[in-house]
């Protein structure tokens, strides 16, 4: 039986939901190591940012309907999950996970999470099954656990970021894009990608090896 | 100086536009080889699948502005582009390569092609410079050069889209996902990807070999 790797998407676009090359090289990577990949999102709004103004639009779009576009179709509701199905869990970065998955980017330390999204977070901490986050997707894992667990994060060096992560009662961790960061205790791996990288190729190197952990620890 | 290789995008998401896995890996293997990706597409509308139901909405969208979501904003519209400033071009698949940039989907060996993408397609084979063509956008490249060059290239074993293909002027070759199809003579490399691969890695192997034979024939 091949393991299960949970994959939390956002959308389907670095400015308003998953960053698409760090999605689609976890995908990859996953595949690659012989595991299989769950993909899933909530299903609900967010607000279109045009990729090439890098302006939004004030139209609306569905994180579950663009998600599916990277997932060929074969997508779930994250509702519908739970954490006795899945060996482990990533969350690929891109501006979805700190505007949709939950309120970060905004909100910073006080961040709201998406129910669906923090009940699945935590029943992976409390079940003590790895957890991978990729760029500003740590930022997520500390909003969610930071008080409770204080788990130890990275997102590459940016000090404003690093400030808002401390600020949950999680521990910021500076990383080089192509490593990536374990909290040996926590079962948690992040990696900054796309938060330091300037080609695709930096963060594959960074997301290839964060997966490799990810899965080293089941 | 880095070798520049067009990637000529037609939306993003398999069913309405540029296949992402696909997309991201030709980004990738171009970058890992040391070249350089030049992201393009036409400015053109688009006619919206949702990709949970896999049905039409209604609704339009761009190439270009859907495609600038894989290039991460870093995309050219092609009407601007002439072959003089690449080294060689490739086109992912997705049933925009077969819809958007032509309409072999509809028409099959009567398609037209969109003029830009016909013209810098003609460019380069006037040029002698390389054309790689990725799942279904082989038929694409038949479809622009078969009367005149009669290239041979490959979508992996589909009978009806073979004898599509054959009936542009263009020779089909049967091929794995996992390898690639060279027409020397006029530099065409080709390779089936998601019209045959049932995971992403056999997609990303026929991938690499493709572009790494692109490259090769500069």
């Amino acid at each position: 039986m091949k393991k299960k790797i949970g994959v939390v998407l956002s959308g389907c676009g670095v400015r308003d939901g998953s960053e698409i090359h760090e999605a689609v090289l976890t995908l990859l990577a996953i595949d690659r190591n012989g595991a299989e990949a769950v993909c899933m999102a909530p299903d609900m709004e967010f607000p279109e940012v045009n990729h090439l103004t890098m302006e939004e639009t004030g139209a609306k779009r569905n994180v579950l309907v663009e998600s599916a576009r990277i997932a060929r179709g074969s997508i779930k509701n994250i509702k519908d999950v739970t954490a006795a199905e899945l060996d482990a869990v990533i969350f690929p970065g891109g501006f979805g996970a700190a505007k949709n998955l939950c309120d970060f980017a905004v909100n910073g330390a006080d961040a709201t999470i998406q129910p669906d999204v923090a009940r699945l977070i935590r029943e992976m901490a409390q079940a003590r099954k790895p957890i991978g986050a990729i760029c500003i997707a740590p930022a997520l894992i500390a909003a969610t656990l930071g008080k409770e667990y204080a788990p130890t994060v990275t997102i590459g060096c940016d000090a404003d970021t690093a400030a808002a992560i401390t600020k949950t009662g999680s521990c910021h961790q500076k990383c080089p894009v192509t490593d990536f960061v374990v909290d040996l205790q926590h079962k948690i791996v992040s990696t900054p990608a796309y938060m330091l990288a300037t080609c695709i190729s930096e963060t594959a190197q960074g997301i290839e090896k964060t997966v490799k952990a990810v899965l080293d620890l089941i």
